[in-house]
Order: structure tokens, then sequence, then C-alpha cells
């Protein structure tokens, strides 16, 4: 090995093309609520490797453009839903030498929550939401299973303690419309009583002044998160109240 | 681009050298408990960049010989401690333009909690143990002072509902050993009588029926952590029971 007498001589005969490095990629899960069902975007491969199979979004990371892993995260899905202000947050990542025919790969993975919106088809790859089980018996392309499952139990987990649920829907909302999301994810009811209680509690809504006609009686208050509680999370969790 | 007739064609065509890829490494915030006090391991860099900053635990993925990422961090650890059975969790991936100036590089972050063992000298790096807080002002090299704090966050975090910190002392210990570490960590000492209450009611310990003086008064009891509870989270937080 050379030795150099300084950083800036070593740095000038650097060059990564002289090592054996792995492949470097982003997954991204993206989740939306649509007819009442939890959704996960999928993608139908049209190119090797696991070509026609469905997979995650995702993408190599472009160290020209991107500025760091969460600029991959972000492109990937505004490409493929036109969203550019997701909840997103990173979920695991998995590096080995077998997930990816083309040799070691090691990839960040992501999740992102959004509002439903139908999906532009502009690229040559077919997008399509599915509802989540059904995502899980798709034979997802590499370890994308696993990573969908990894996502679903880091949601169904915070769930309990967060406010994370009210990105899957367009805001405003009503507290109905919040609450009926908990419960979806969380696969049975809760208690509105206290599920409302949480929330003055903390103050992590603002009321916008409008209303909503949700069926008989009065007009139920419309809300939005507020900006700095996207991240919020509640001491205790919503079934120990 | 060209086109191809089957997956295998597709593959014996692929470089990954056609294609600008980042640097890929793993680093390792490796924690023990000495002299009463909460430890890191650091390195002296012996090379560029960064030459002779003091840096964390780490290096590059080596794709011949590392089965997967978590292959990578054992293998840092057990060479700079000689301990191949740490306590290892993934802490975070950063990736971006800035953090190195080789170029675009992507980092996996663990953190480790290991028994105090005295360093073997062997390499031409220089290992040493600061205490975290001493670590913290080192102006450690590239991001890892950042990956120390967040790694300080997870453990406060975790030591809180979880039985992490028996990973850094020895088996078998005293339930007044296990108790001082969660103290020293929480940076408080905590309530003895619901301290062990907690761990009877969870059966998470082994007695071994071995015993050992402590003071004046009986011998105390010796414990091993149950092996299947290395990863064990209580319902609730130490300071909510």
């Amino acid at each position: 090995m050379p030795t150099y007498s300084s950083e800036a001589e070593f740095l000038a005969a650097y060059n990564i093309h002289d090592y054996s490095v792995p492949l470097s990629s982003v997954d991204v899960c993206i989740f939306t609520l649509h007819h009442q069902q939890l959704k996960v975007l999928c993608v139908k491969r049209s190119d090797y490797p696991f070509k026609d199979r469905w997979a995650l979004a995702g993408g190599f990371i472009d160290i020209k453009n991107d500025a760091d892993l969460k600029a991959t995260a972000l492109r990937t899905l505004t490409k493929k839903t036109g969203i550019t202000t997701p909840y997103l947050e990173q979920l695991v990542t998995v590096g080995n030498q077998t997930r990816d025919p083309r040799g070691w790969s090691m990839t960040a993975v992501y999740f992102a929550l959004i509002p439903y919106v139908a999906l532009p088809q502009t690229g040559i790859e077919r997008s399509e939401w599915h509802e989540v089980n059904f995502a899980l018996n798709l034979d997802l392309a590499f370890d994308h299973q696993q990573f969908l499952s990894m996502a679903l139990e880091r949601i169904r987990a915070k769930v309990l303690y967060s406010l994370i649920p009210a990105h899957l829907i367009s805001a405003p909302f009503t507290l109905t419309e919040l609450q009926q999301v908990y419960e979806i994810i969380m696969g049975h009811e809760i208690e509105k009583k206290s599920f409302r209680r949480r929330l003055e509690r903390e103050e992590v809504l603002t009321a916008t002044g409008q209303s909503k006609q949700e069926g008989a009686g009065r007009p139920a208050a419309l809300f939005t998160l507020k900006p700095e509680c996207a991240d919020f999370n509640f001491k205790r969790q919503l079934e120990s109240d």
C-alpha cells in the first residue's frame, strides 16, 4: 500500500473502482388508506432480475443527483405517486451476499405514509395499490416480503403511541375519520372517549373552524395535525390509557 | 440499453463497475461498563482520511468474506475486542454526499454492548475505552459524534423497558450489580423493590444456585439472563411501574 504525505494526496489517488463494493439501493414501502383498507404500492418489474414479479418501489442510489438516502427515497416516491411531502421513516438496512443475483447488495428500506392518490402510469413499470395482506401473498421480488412484514409490524407498534395514522388520510379530517384509520390498522374498534381525550390532552390537532356533515346530527369539526406533531409520541400506549 | 432474453444472460453481462456507486461501510459503537462508567470504544485513525483523529470502530464491507452486514459488524468488533458474542443491534443507516471526503458514502451503524475487556493492541490503530461524555467531546472523525449521540439516546430509551443493561456486565451477576448498571445509564437511583418485582414477575433471569458476598449479611444470589430473554421488552416502562 502506498503512503501519502497529506489527505489531499491520498484523496487524489483514491478510486472506488480499485475495490470490490456492494450494490447500494433504497426501497420504499409506500402505504395509503383506500376503501377502508391499508394498501401498499407494488410495482411490476419490467426488467431483470425478477422480471414480471411484483416488488416494492425502489432503485439504486444516484450519487450524482441524490444528496442523501432520504433524497433517493423521496425521488422514488415522487416518481411513483406525484407526492412530494410524505411521512417518511427509515425502517432497516439489509445487506448480504444472497438477496440480489447481481451480487452483494445493501439496501436502506424506508416506509412512507401518504393520503390516497390514483397512481400515474408514466414509466414502463406498472404500479398498483394492493391491500397489504394480498401483497404479502404476491411472492414479491428480492426479500421485499420481509420488508413489507417488518414495515407492518413497525406501523402496528407505532399506532399505539403515535399520530402516524393521520398521514394516511387527507387533511382536514374529522375525529371520526381519524379514529377509523387507527381502527383499520389495529384491526378492532377503540373507545371513542379515551381516544378523543388523549388527542385533546396533548393538543396535537388544530381545529380549522370548518365542519362537515357526517350523518344525522351536528356537523363534525374538521382538524389538521399540527406540523410540529408529525412525529409526536404519546407517553402511554393507546390501550393502557 | 441492451435487451436480454433471460435473467442468466442479463446477469452474465452485469458489471457493477459500469456504474457510479457509493462507498459502503459499517460502523459500530461498542459500549461497556468499567469503573462504574459507561464507556465507548474509540480508535485513533492511523490513515487518511481523518488521520490521527479518534473515531468509532468500523470499516468497509468485505464482499468476499462478509456474508451480511452483521458479519461485517461482528468482524470489526471481534478484531478490536476479542469478543465474539456481543449484544448487537442496528441503529441507523446514514448515506450522503458529504460525510466522507472520498465520495458518496453509505454506512450502516450498529451498537454493541459487551462486558468489560482490556483491549488487545494488535493492529496499527490504537483502541481505547473512553467515558461516553468524554468521547462526545473528542471531535470524532466523519459524523461519528452524531452516531454516538444517537446510540446513547437509543440505549437510554431502551433501558426503561428492556434488559439490555445486563449485556454490559459479566454473568453471573447479583441483582444489586444489575440494578447499578441501570442506575448508571439512567443517571439516578431507582427503587429496589419495584426493580426486583418486575424481574421476578417476568421470569427473565435464571438463578445459578451460586452466591457472592456483597458486604455484611447474607451472600447475594447470582443470576444469568435467560438466553431467550436477550431481547425481552417489558410492557411498561421502568418508572411507570
